[in-house]
């Protein structure tokens, strides 16, 4: 009997060319699909992932599902892969789902952070979890900048060009800057993200903090739809997937 | 005219066989040392550590010294060494100080963190900053047990075999155990510690917390100076030196 299963993924995006399998990189996808190949004997398996990370960028809450006709027991996926898997990759959970869940195009929310490291000289000890920002911030400034973005716009000023996005309306329901010196953490979370998304809100944010930007501009792009009201593309490291949200019924094992 | 120039030093020592110089790896120490060497022009200049931390043990607040007659500001040499030097080491601060300052002999305290990642399957994305504990545990136990470390006692059962030191005596002043889940960090701060004495400690902690050793164990190994009383030393990675301290009046520059 065919079964899908979903996975929940934690990576280290240091090493991969990011989520989605390349010709000539090696990326996490691929890793799951090599291992779950091996393990179920199925060579046309494949695996959906709900986000696309780029290069570089990191996951503690990743999802994916994949479907199967091989008889381990749903939950045990995680620890056989994790036998299997490099290092830099965990398969947290996993479960048996219903045929309606797709990782993909189930999801209705999605929470990222951005780790920002706020310090005249970088970090050594925790150089591929954040980004690197020399000069001091204002701190408010970023939080009163941040809050335009709550609610239903169109983002298309905060897609990169190569995005093929045609519905660019996203709905920010959460975001919130916590300083915990020398970081500075930014977490957002919303119905879905354009291609580049946060790490332009990041840039654009750190732009308005740092007085290269001025406040305000946030709501001139919304207006505007003008990538050039906005700051620089932020570093994939700071980047970490933390959460894919689903409704419930879809969790749950075919009945 | 001579300095002595006081570097707190930032590393993650993943890549390197700790801080101290040996002829068939790479160490920390060797890197500042050759950094300095090109920086200064001065062949025979020698870096002292505080602490000389085991291969892949991290750093947030290593203390070094070096006398140089280079006329390059205190204050400039962090800057010019982190253009010289590998992202995974980092001096955060450069200063001139009395001859009276040793980095290691002048040293009143030392702070160290040790990380734990209690959970089913291991981290991905901090691989490299934790130790990987399967099994729950009693953070009560674990808790009431380091207490016994508090005070001045002849820790001679917690040094590993191939320590050199006569004097086996040292106060611990502090410690906490901070649950912030999946991670449980203990935080130890003393006067002084004997080779992989932390490490000890902390494998210690682990076996009485997931029921392998029993509780009292500590104050046993005190009483006896029974090496085998303990618990297993615990992996390199999961150890950060956080922080050297020194009286005021060595940390001043000369008059």
């Amino acid at each position: 009997m065919r079964r899908r299963i979903r996975l929940i993924v934690e990576y280290n995006g240091t090493a991969y060319s990011g989520w989605q399998r390349q010709s000539n990189a090696v990326s996490v996808q691929q890793k799951l699909e090599e291992s779950l190949r091996k393990l179920t004997g199925e060579s046309e398996l494949y695996v959906v992932g709900a986000s696309r990370t780029d290069a570089g960028v990191h996951a503690l809450g990743q999802n994916a599902h994949f479907d199967t006709f091989s008889r381990i027991p749903a939950d045990k996926f995680s620890f056989a892969l994790n036998t299997m898997l490099p290092p830099d990759i965990r398969v947290c959970e996993s479960s048996c789902v219903s045929d309606a869940f797709h990782a993909r195009f189930s999801a209705v929310g999605k929470e990222y952070r951005y780790l920002f490291y706020v310090h005249p000289h970088s970090s050594a000890l925790y150089r591929d979890l954040c980004a690197h920002v020399i000069y001091p911030l204002n701190k408010e400034a970023i939080r009163a900048e941040s809050e335009l973005l709550l609610g239903r716009h169109d983002f298309s000023a905060f897609a990169a060009s190569g995005s093929e996005a045609k519905d660019t309306v996203r709905e920010i329901k959460q975001i919130s800057i916590r300083d915990n010196a020398p970081f500075l953490e930014m977490r957002i979370y919303g119905t879905g993200f354009l291609y580049n998304m946060v790490r332009i809100i990041a840039g654009t944010l750190i732009g308005v903090g740092s007085g290269k930007l001025e406040s305000g501009c946030i709501g001139r792009a919304l207006a505007t739809g003008d990538r050039l009201c906005l700051g620089v593309t932020a570093p994939a490291q700071g980047l970490t997937l933390m959460r894919v949200d689903y409704p419930e019924e879809v969790c749950l094992p075919p009945t």
